[in-house]
């Protein structure tokens, strides 16, 4: 399988004198619509003013800061609605296709992709997500596949695609190991065997001292950060990423994916959903901070699609309290767990309210409690639909809807990315930096 | 009653010496939110494509090529939700109050407003709106109360509250003859005895040849923009006032208001919302063709805040199909107004499929036959439901949200405009313009 040339295209914009950034970060927020970010403001703001009262000026996030407009998502199909693939595939090759498709095109063709280029133009690259690394988005910056689901075919060309005889990401950070440690194959002893320093968990980070390497830190995804204890999982990876690129004499090209933003929205999980983009600004400080210090970079920060047609406010009540969302300290996946691990009903309700915070009616007791003792999936559904309606938050799908999603930018050559964009007109720009960059 | 000053306030930057525009056109969609300017882009790519085949390249719309940031709605009170009030005095005066107040503070003191400051600098100033011009968000441009609801008292301020001994607005177009000619009180010859031109039907409107004026088209809002025969209503009204105010010395400023883009949002009806944003798009045109004609105005769009929770996608459905939108050629409300009065369950259900070409299951017909002789809004709710079945639009209330809302401008020191902004900073930098324009 070869990618189609990216050079052809770039003729004309490489020889005018394009003062294009050294460095590109490119962070994308999975599912991230723009209610996600009034959501996480107003979130923030019940954080530090311990109530939800808005009579105190509201304080801007870093995604108000940022802030430079709106970008449009749809793919090459029939639907309107993207799923992660085709929009990953938009944001890495600035070519649309469609949903499934992992940088290939309509007629199954690969399409060069934002990592393959950086190594053709001899820049480093590397990739860091909050999901498995060969998960659809980070996917499509460095491989090919005609469909998503393909995870260990994806996880192999990670490997096996060689540009100038080596794999295209020169680091790659986040969780997969059930992808790349397999009774058929041992990905991971074929990275070291190439050069790759490799860490398997947070502890060992400190092991990676230059690229190429490579950490996967979970099986499949990391823990979800409502969850976890290990504070700044993005934040660390991001930081850590920028540590063995930044030598780069000719720059770098770095993808980081706030991954589970998207699973919380598929779960209509709201608590979920805030401590993930909390996760994700962590990590947009960090790079935020790199380019004050690295002038020569350009950070631009988008999503791929909006998930779950989330609203702050619903039926009918001009409402919403993000302290009721603070208090819940863990997703409704491990609320139903441990209410279904729980010795009795009792002790059920009272972990319940020990997680929530939320004094239910007998009646929505009765409701949680009737889904004790089956899937997951049941208890789940009931538990964060009562979150949602004692914190006023709609939601009208567990899938993905069209909305446009925010475009941020900041640093070098951030005044390219104002106003109202395409998903594809986004990439097309970084490609051109990537490929004019002093070399 | 007497309104704060605003002169103290502004004394610091009128004496730097801030190349303000002439003219301000300050165009509010009340309720549209940012998925309703990308429900337009495609419900208009549908239109002029056929099919709602997302595979050629979708086009912008005046919107998107204008866009310039996002605006932050939060009112001065608990609920991080705003209605139309508070939102209209946010944008109108640069300060919060709380939901329902028209441009008074939370002690219920009157806080200038932006025609008031225009009128007290020599400026004229305008107010246009597809609602009745006594509505919340002309109001608060004008008037004070304590309450929204008070629209004869409102009404009654539009003459009463003087500035140099005259009205505020030099311009008022829109509806609400039923707040202005009443049994107790006639303002229309009060204004007419003031000096203003009156014009009470569209084949009227060229006797307005000069300010002062007033038109009032219809006894409360104007008809629908998907049901009325009377093509671009707000764009023709947007004319007119640009016409009267454009020979104004000092120049003027001018409120623009897609006042039922609400409305179709508070029905949970797409059909109806997608018209009333053509209609507001075709006014924006008229706007910018001003602005481009006039480079000493400023352009500024947003809204208010957004109305339905609505969302492209529902239901776990990866789609999103305008096409359905665009086949139906009436609202909600003058569906359910044909099916009551239609003479037989079958006249009733061969109409439903004249004005939407949904063709419905059986089932489907007996949800909406069960509810004919009823109240208007039993019949209108489920057909809504059905469009919105059909075209995968989800909404998750019938009131407001907190969604940060589209930010747009264009024209002279535009750039001021950029990013994210609440809604207060808005007003103030234009309430800073206004104080120290060209005199």
């Amino acid at each position: 399988m070869r990618a189609l040339s990216f050079l052809s295209l770039f003729v004309l914009s490489s020889t005018t004198a394009l003062a294009a950034p050294k460095n590109v970060i490119y962070m994308i927020g999975d599912g991230m619509g723009p209610a996600y970010l009034t959501a996480y403001r107003y979130y923030q703001h019940s954080n530090e003013h311990g109530t939800n009262a808005s009579r105190q000026a509201v304080a801007n996030t870093i995604f108000d800061d940022l802030l430079t407009g709106m970008a449009s998502t749809y793919p090459d199909d029939d639907t309107l609605v993207t799923d992660s693939a085709a929009g990953a595939t938009a944001l890495a090759t600035g070519v649309k296709s469609f949903n499934g498709a992992i940088s290939v095109n309509r007629q199954h063709i690969p399409i060069g992709t934002m990592m393959q280029l950086a190594k053709q133009m001899g820049k480093a690259n590397g990739i860091v997500a909050s999901s498995q690394v060969n998960h659809a988005t980070p996917a499509a910056f460095v491989s090919h596949n005609v469909s998503r689901r393909n995870l260990n075919a994806i996880a192999d060309m990670y490997f096996d695609y060689r540009i100038n005889g080596k794999p295209v990401a020169d680091v790659i950070l986040g969780g997969g190991t059930d992808y790349f440690v397999r009774e058929d194959r041992n990905l991971i002893t074929e990275f070291k065997s190439e050069g790759y320093q490799y860490a398997d968990s947070w502890q060992q980070l400190d092991i990676l001292t230059r690229k190429p390497a490579i950490a996967l830190l979970d099986n499949v995804g990391l823990p979800a950060a409502l969850n976890t204890k290990q504070p700044r999982q993005l934040a660390t990876l991001t930081e850590k990423a920028l540590q063995l690129l930044s030598p780069a004499e000719k720059g770098f090209v770095l993808m980081v994916e706030g991954s589970q933003i998207d699973w919380c929205g598929h779960d209509n999980d709201i608590a979920c959903a805030m401590a993930e983009m909390h996760d994700f600004a962590q990590a947009i400080a960090v790079a935020k901070a790199y380019v004050d210090a690295n002038p020569d970079t350009l950070l631009v920060i988008t999503a791929d699609h909006e998930t779950g047609g989330m609203s702050l406010g619903a039926d009918g009540k001009y409402l919403w309290l993000p302290d009721v969302i603070q208090n819940v300290t863990a997703t409704g996946r491990k609320i139903a767990d441990e209410l279904n691990a729980a010795s009795s009903d009792e002790a059920a309700l009272s972990r319940w309210l020990e997680l929530t915070k939320i004094k239910l009616t007998t009646e929505q007791q009765q409701q949680l409690l009737a889904q004790r003792g089956k899937e997951q999936k049941d208890l789940r559904e009931v538990a964060v639909a009562l979150i949602a309606k004692y914190s006023y938050t709609g939601w009208t799908t567990g899938g993905h809807t069209a909305a446009d999603v925010p475009l941020m930018a900041y640093g070098k050559n951030s005044a390219d990315f104002h106003g109202f964009m395409d998903n594809t007109a986004i990439a097309k720009q970084l490609l051109r930096y990537i490929s004019t960059s002093p070399q």
